[in-house]
């Protein structure tokens, strides 16, 4: 017979708010803009545990994962997933079929890739980014989750270009956009990228023949603008277009430095 | 009109044997197993450059990349890529037709999941394993390959074990198996996997129910090792069952102190 | 003549809380417990910048660390700085005299060596740590400092141990205890990380003979701990011992499983 | 009375060339240009196993490090030791007493930093740079080494310069020159970064007041280089000042693309 040591008082007596399993990497699937779309993503999960219990039963969040995407495997056509955040929220209502809690996370971590026009030559480019989504559940039953995006663009220096007849300093950054909200609130992951990715001095590509390199080139140094720039357009844009708390993080890797350097905004 | 700087003689003339692109991250799909499979690789591609050119044209690398997951995602059904080195030599045969070169290498990093059945109570439980695959294409035409797993798995130390009547140190361990051959050679990446996953003092699993985990404990007490154990028996196991040049190399992570340990072999 | 780009009015006005320099790596030196000690940590400093204004003047961030480093150099037997919080207040100081602000923030990452005794035969070993302090001056004046460190030490499943006759997987674990306090707090990391360090089943050694391996084999027998576990003693002690608000992470890389559990708090 | 289970024979008779340790650090302390330098590196030693013996004694590899160590500590003013080789040699000299091998390595890992004039206002800034150096032992007795470096410039295009009327691109690039020979051959690990430094469109500084910014921007505006371009100089400067084999990589982290580009080369 098994001890179930996990529901045993511990020494200690400490409610812990957040108990779980991380760094798990599984394979999901879901349906985006009408296609079953298959990827890895790496899984955070966690629930809260009394003060009277030793332990959870960290196998049952495992299996609620598990269901969960082998589930939407079985009946590909009629039950996918059509997000991210619809995926937590399944996995969520495993759990609690499952494992007593008062709230509950899960967290999603993934790359996904989207389809651009190149600027001069119209050439299709596949471009990635890293996206994460949380779902929260909170004790009242309530659910709010929270949305992440992380973007490659570049910014070209106006301080450097005023004092530099036009030449400047270049350089690769990277912004990152976060939105807590209520579960219900819409939100594209990919409108998200476009606030961000249209913020920096040029959005980057990853296919770019000459006459797109050309256009990269002009609108960098049309389009200057310091981290700070960068960061108070994504807030700007982002306060207008989705509701709820946002972040906004942009760090630039400094092409005439060893460090980087960093804007950071809450709104 | 554009001026063609990278066919313009360099100032200091020197071979380069590896030029091109890396951490290119873009969508690929593979045939395996009759299932269509999705997924994000990393990818790293590269030729040479002769003495008397200044630079290659990286965008024509890109480009091979992009068709040549275009032409996978169109005609889905039959001509679909077969597997990571299979996808590798179309993307070199895209080059051939775009870019002068003696020699050129394709690099492919993934994650693969595989389904397993738990040790005792016979669940499902999906694995996910590094993998990565190079294709090289030499200055005489003949074309070998590179195929690496890494695999988690654990040490129990048969060390401690003889000295405290049973008890000892347990830790995660991580091993990598690499075989450089022919492109010809037909080895199965899962085979790979399976003869470093099948070395270690037990497997592990992403799912395990009570009986399971002591299934695993009682394996890992019965089958002490070393990360020297470790690497003997994964490169045994990999001379017996497939031809080419063998690197073998485990790492485990040490629950006893806050450095890792480390046994490499070659073969 | 200098245009002063960053003086002007942006074209969208939003106070930006943080702006400055991160990922910066320079030698420091402190005097620490009567011996000089020199070494090279990472930097992030920020300040705020008004609505009105277009950026900040990154590079005099740059000179407050330089400068607050190189007088420690020079007057190295009777102004070296005691502590990192020490050194991080000595940065604001100059940026103070620099560059306007409301808020400033530095932010300091190290390793620090501490000397331990193994638990058998006595000898010395040199044990690495982690460690971060952040001083955080507010717009009233008022300073706080934030304490981090990071301790490798392991834990002993006691689910598995109830139920497997004593025997149970074992693994590395690491946790982060961090406090949020008054910058005159008096709190030592060495006491922080002796926190940490007793929390877990059993301590971790760079050295370890065989009677001392033995030793911690045993303890770890004696002392099976969840991560749960390990986070409800180290709050529950650092409650008891430092006044602030507290957090702590446990992460345990299960060597059992492919992923990690993990054990959060605060207090 | 203790188990030497390390001197039993295994199971599977395999000889390993490389049995030992890895990402240990520790404190370390050498006389670098007439001051003491004290540094936390991160070191990797290994040995060689017969095929008769079932394990390596790693807790004579670790003793073996503290010993140096310490050694330096207290003997500091006539015996500390005077280059990264020199300590990875004293740690093999001290295996010798204490674990029969045939051959041996010590890798040590660290950051300089190191002092330089910024280019207009010739204020002093401190530069870091992350170095390697490696010291085997081969069975017949003979002594290599192995010395890294790794230094952040950047690259300004020459072919965009050349099409978009002397605007371009530009980015922080990152180039890594690996030197093997002889132990006794004399290179300094500063030299070889300024070979390096030296070849990118301009040097980096963590100090940049706008005089020298100025300086800088002018300097990639009038240097333009492809990553072809960075390998080509480094390895030819390489080639004339050090005698050895050489390996140059130089990666440019794209301002207009997603991913990064690569050349490398053998001498």
């Amino acid at each position: 017979m098994t001890i179930e040591t996990q529901e045993e008082p511990p020494e200690i007596k400490v409610y812990l708010p957040r108990v779980g399993i991380t760094n798990l990497k599984s394979v999901a699937k879901i349906e985006w803009k009408g296609r079953i779309y298959t990827f890895i993503p790496t899984f955070e999960v966690a629930i809260d545990l009394p003060e009277e219990k030793k332990g959870i039963h960290m196998s049952r969040l495992v299996e609620s994962i598990t269901e969960t995407m082998s589930e939407a495997v079985e009946e590909e056509v009629k039950k996918v997933h059509t997000s991210l955040e619809d995926l937590a929220l399944c996995i969520i209502r495993r759990i609690e079929k499952k494992h007593s809690h008062k709230r509950a996370e899960v967290w999603i971590k993934s790359t996904l890739i989207l389809e651009r026009q190149t600027p001069a030559s119209g050439k299709t480019s596949y471009e990635p980014y890293d996206v994460e989504v949380g779902v929260i559940k909170n004790s009242d039953g309530s659910i709010k989750k929270v949305l992440k995006v992380k973007v490659i663009g570049n910014t070209a220096c106006p301080h450097a270009m005023a004092n530099n007849q036009g030449k400047t300093h270049i350089q690769r950054a990277i912004a990152e956009l976060e939105i807590e909200t209520h579960f219900n609130e819409d939100i594209a992951l990919e409108d998200m990228i476009e606030v961000v990715e249209s913020s920096f001095s040029s959005p980057t590509y990853t296919l770019l023949k000459t006459p797109d390199e050309n256009a990269v080139v002009r609108r960098m140094y049309e389009n200057p603008k310091f981290v700070e720039d960068v960061a108070r357009e994504i807030v700007y844009k982002a306060r207008n277009r989705f509701k709820g708390k946002i972040h906004v993080k942009v760090i630039s890797h400094e092409s005439i430095h060893k460090h980087d350097v960093i804007a950071e905004v809450w709104a």
